[in-house]
């Protein structure tokens, strides 16, 4: 399969790329760095990314930043981040690049646990996370030509440790690798519509 | 209690104020009804809500408008339509409401069992819904001087199926009565970061 990996530079990203690249074709993208560059806050630079990338059979986006503080001192404008970037980018991913899917092809994207087990400073990493869970169900059920989307929603990857660490106290950090393989599931296997938790 | 009720002139609304109505001083909130007026899409009008309301003990939002239709005509603009409104109007009623909450008061926001159960044209619903529901959870963590905050999800309502029905085949459709008690739980209980679903 040819397979572009949006986020193939951060530490989800390399993981995937890593469980993927001996069976495939990765077309690795990232915001400096990679095979390709997108800003996936700009529809412009997503439509110059496919056109450059051509035809495809799966996406995945490992892509897509929130602002982390206190919820007291967050207004609009810092949940505007989240909803521009991890949110709508990803979801923009979707919706221009299922034009350029083969037919069968998939989309996996990337939530985390923050959705059903908050932290302080994360509601808007909550709301997102939440959003792009309830996103993947719904758009599973429209997905025309037999293509598929599911979601992984991750737990704080060890590898994240050393700067999220002190943030996620009490969770039990996963792996990068065991992340990966939810990829690999959505990638290679059938589903759609779900949402792989990997805690 | 002295609490406001925004959209207690829609479907839901309507259910909640007259379930809350016999015990509490109410409010009542419409976009262009009720006792007072307010735009949620724009925070202006949301901080002149307040400032007209006075303190108060309780917020009830049935409130925000999505973009239903067909996944694949649907852009990012169809998608703001939610963002803007039902997410972000919701979030932005306990953002500046906060200030004028008295301690112990409680948020009670509106989400939907697309979250979970999505139907043709609902993308945009269930990610809406999907980011209220962990809003709700996440926020709740965070809230000073004892304030709670509850997110209710109910299914499609009796009084909808005119309207909705066609979309909701084979769902069970709640009374709005019934869905008012959720609503009970969350103001006159000691609840918080729950997820109130009423299928």
């Amino acid at each position: 399969m040819k397979i572009v990996v949006v986020g193939a530079t951060g530490t989800i990203g390399k993981a995937v790329v890593n469980a993927l690249q001996d069976r495939h074709e990765i077309v690795k993208v990232g915001k400096k760095g990679g095979d390709l560059q997108v800003d996936i806050t700009d529809t412009d630079s997503i439509r110059a990314l496919f056109k450059k990338a051509g035809r495809f059979d799966a996406l995945v986006s490992t892509a897509g930043k929130v602002h982390f503080g206190e919820l007291d001192k967050m207004t609009e404008k810092e949940f505007a981040v989240g909803l521009k970037d991890k949110l709508m980018g990803q979801v923009n991913l979707v919706l221009i690049g299922r034009d350029h899917m083969n037919d069968g092809g998939s989309f996996t994207l990337t939530a985390g646990v923050l959705s059903h087990d908050p932290i302080r400073y994360g509601a808007s990493a909550s709301l997102v996370n939440g959003a792009l869970e309830s996103f993947g169900r719904a758009a599973a059920i429209e997905m025309p030509r037999g293509i598929r989307i599911n979601v992984v929603s991750p737990g704080v990857l060890v590898e994240s440790l050393p700067v999220f660490g002190e943030y996620f106290r009490g969770h039990e950090p996963v792996p990068g690798a065991r992340v990966a393989n939810a990829y690999l599931k959505s990638v290679e296997g059938r589903m759609t519509g779900q949402v792989l938790t990997v805690l």
